[in-house]
């Protein structure tokens, strides 16, 4: 079903920071599709969407990855989001600027932890899904924020001292949803198991109504493809 | 007894990382001299020196924090150093290059936590008591990563967003550890509190013969004052 014309990722390591969600498991597709063995992060951190949990897992087996690995740490001890504090609710209409739902340091700290694993498994190379197109303008998914982290990561490690070169991955950081979706069908990627909503429900459907919710639906509707997320009644 | 000519921090917030030991807790003294908030931080990684948490939390209270916070992170699901994994023995003997008490990534993780707590607080300055002179050959300690974790702080936030800058101090980065010894002294630190011991008993005691232990009571003779460390038997 892969098809592959380059395999930059053959004998190679990656860790593959996945949510569960459209945009991660695309990532990981496509690092499979460059030959990568995959390793998959995903984080306990106190989100009101732990739904997401178990689907990362799923969506990661089916994949191919080599191992699926979930730190546990409890930033809805520092609260400050939507997703975090359950006092503080998700918003189900357009904001403006940075929404509520951004979870300060969040993308830092999930590739921080990325990194300390890639280094115990002397892989150089970490995938992350964040996009500057279709996004909710958090800061932490900026093309210069990234060029940033990777600047820093490349003198925090063992690997940074002995001149190796980590690279941060972000295939998806150009790309609209509907392209995201069409490369990802075309890769043999099966949505209707991924969860995106802010607040799915245990069982994973979606509320329809949160940011996003609402950018995988208009993502489908450019793609022109049905959506097959399961929506809640 | 916190005698202070400057005081650029009055009426700011400051985050200080907080281990319990000896450089951590005279950076807290300096930043409390200099005026500022004080929200201490400290993690519960899954580390064998977990005498430290209690440590940190009482010495921290003593020089005045305003909170104290503890993270729990399971970084020992990584693995990959002596301070997080039961099968790697801490040295208690000099090791040439990167010893195995570096825990891949710590400093990175550590700091980006206290950034998103730090958004959180509104606060802009960071505290870290990391020294590139009487240090263990630890990549996270250099300055030239600070820089660059700063640089990278600076555009993952929303207050980078908002243009507000955001420091990481690192006042013991060019200073022996008998400079931090008598520079705490003059500012009332009580050393007899501070564990720096890898292998400290729960009660405190150090091992007196790991790296960390060997650079304090090297410390304590060059600054020709008493070594109030209390050793276990």
């Amino acid at each position: 079903m892969l098809q592959a014309t380059e395999r930059p990722g053959e004998g190679r390591r990656a860790v593959i920071l996945v949510s569960g969600g459209l945009d991660s498991t695309t990532v990981l597709a496509m690092a499979r599709t460059q030959g990568y063995e995959c390793f998959t992060l995903s984080f306990d951190y106190g989100q009101r969407h732990r739904a997401e949990l178990v689907v990362a897992e799923r969506a990661s087996a089916l994949l191919g990855d080599v191992e699926h690995k979930i730190v546990t740490l409890n930033l809805d001890s520092i609260g400050g989001s939507a997703l975090t504090d359950p006092a503080i609710a998700v918003p189900e209409e357009a904001t403006p600027g940075i929404p509520v739902t951004y979870v300060p340091a969040r993308n830092t700290v999930f590739l921080s932890i990325a990194l300390g694993w890639a280094e115990v498994l002397q892989a150089h190379d970490i995938f992350i899904g964040v996009n500057a197109v279709d996004y909710s303008g958090y800061p932490d998914c900026r093309p210069a924020y990234i060029a940033a982290f990777e600047a820093m990561a490349n003198l925090a490690t063992r690997a940074g001292v002995e001149g190796k070169r980590l690279t941060i991955h972000t295939p998806l950081m150009q790309l609209s949803k509907a392209d995201i979706i069409a490369l990802g069908l075309g890769l043999g990627v099966d949505y209707a198991l991924t969860v995106s909503c802010y607040q799915a429900t245990d069982t994973g459907l979606a509320c329809g109504r949160c940011d996003s919710c609402r950018l995988r639906r208009e993502g489908f509707l450019q793609a022109g493809v049905a959506d097959p997320t399961r929506y809640r009644p």
